[in-house]
């Protein structure tokens, strides 16, 4: 571990979030069942799905009346006509609506696929909603580990985002607490001494995609430590992941 | 190590590269210096301009003569005229082209900022171009690796993109060999039964983005080894990574 190594720790044994749990004692639960201890520097991310389901962001879908366009775009791509509807509800902005799908922007700011509404990893049945404010998620859990366990890290809360051009889904950050999420090297020099011009590298998005590696989708594994990288304390939050307007060529 | 932990190693000591270097051998002398030892299983994720510069893909800037729209949108956004005119000349079309940024759709079907045309982490007076075929140069790196030292990792040739709607960029895969670069979920089944319909997640981009935890911009890592990772083997390339364009919403 002196030689820069970086390690991913899957989290196992957490338990099944009810509304009003705890995730910080979830994943003490989960990390005594693993023989995991939590260790000064780490970066813990946490799905979004864990998060949604102990803060209540469940939806039963019976209770769900259609609009009338949630009922026609769901007759014309043999969609579910109750889940246009939650995406609709969860969206600000539809960037894109076609072949079946929605790229929404979310009353947060992200845009993405469904506006993060999502029926796998929860009850038949019911549908997941992305928390209302991710980033206090991610400041909760974080006080709360303090507060429980003495250990504080940083905290990611991700969710797997599509990407415009590319193929596959990828983990991301859309909630954080404890770190900068971007890396800026801008006015540093290379080892040519050539000024980095244009190089903010998205860190919180690279620690979320290196936790899925080992949280899998059909694992039950929905929290994992990353161990050794050092992060750039601080209050950053994950709005700062979302390109800003005058500066999106894409909105 | 038995818990499904994946670690991210680092290779530090590899030489600068020349035209006509054996990435593989550089990256061997790397793994010698960092007393390291290839194992069964690795992922061995390299980045880009090591492999540009080892493929001779360096151009002089001085050589190059700018087009009358190369030199009108320099020009206008204060560029580098010869920059924007190999940035031209490796794109098969433009996405965007505003506010000084372009976003091109390469040769290869990538769509990123300036067709992957960089002047950082080079001598300066030149710009590297992206390797001619990625999938070839980490087929030819995997290859060489067995052949020199009787190792035979996956191999990953990475670069670092921007994204739409997200700021920052993060490290994706242009260049794959001996893994599924997809792991396509659908038809396989949650905890609760729930079939996974759309579920595909982009793995070597995911290791992509995990590699650069430890390889950083400015500290001349230009190899890691991801390891415990358990990934599908076969003959995936990067294209698999490339959104199809009947399926693209955002072309």
């Amino acid at each position: 571990m002196g030689t820069g190594e970086v390690r991913i720790i899957p989290i196992r044994g957490i338990p099944e979030a009810q509304p009003g749990d705890s995730v910080a004692a979830l994943v003490l639960t989960g990390l005594q069942a693993s023989g995991l201890t939590g260790e000064p520097g780490d970066v813990l991310v946490v799905t979004q799905k864990l998060v949604s389901k102990a803060e209540g962001r469940l939806v039963r879908l019976a209770d769900i009346e259609p609009s009338p366009i949630a009922e026609a775009y769901a007759a014309r791509w043999e969609r579910d006509p109750r889940q246009i509807e939650l995406v609709l509800r969860e969206s600000v902005r539809i960037v894109r609506m076609d072949r079946g799908l929605i790229i929404a922007e979310t009353h947060h700011g992200f845009v993405c696929a469904n506006a993060g509404v999502d029926l796998s990893n929860v009850t038949p049945g019911y549908a997941a909603l992305l928390p209302l404010d991710p980033d206090r998620s991610a400041a909760t859990i974080r006080r709360e580990l303090c507060e429980l366990a003495g250990w504080e890290p940083a905290v990611i809360v991700s969710d797997t985002f599509g990407r415009a051009w590319r193929n596959g889904i990828v983990n991301v950050a859309i909630g954080v607490a404890g770190l900068r999420p971007l890396r800026d090297y801008r006015g540093q020099h290379d080892s040519y001494g050539n000024e980095l011009r244009v190089t903010v590298i998205a860190v919180a998005d690279e620690l979320a995609a290196a936790a899925e590696l080992v949280m899998g989708k059909t694992e039950g594994c929905p929290a994992a430590i990353i161990r050794g990288f050092v992060y750039e304390p601080g209050e950053g939050t994950a709005r700062e992941l979302i390109m800003p307007p005058e500066r999106d060529l894409f909105r």
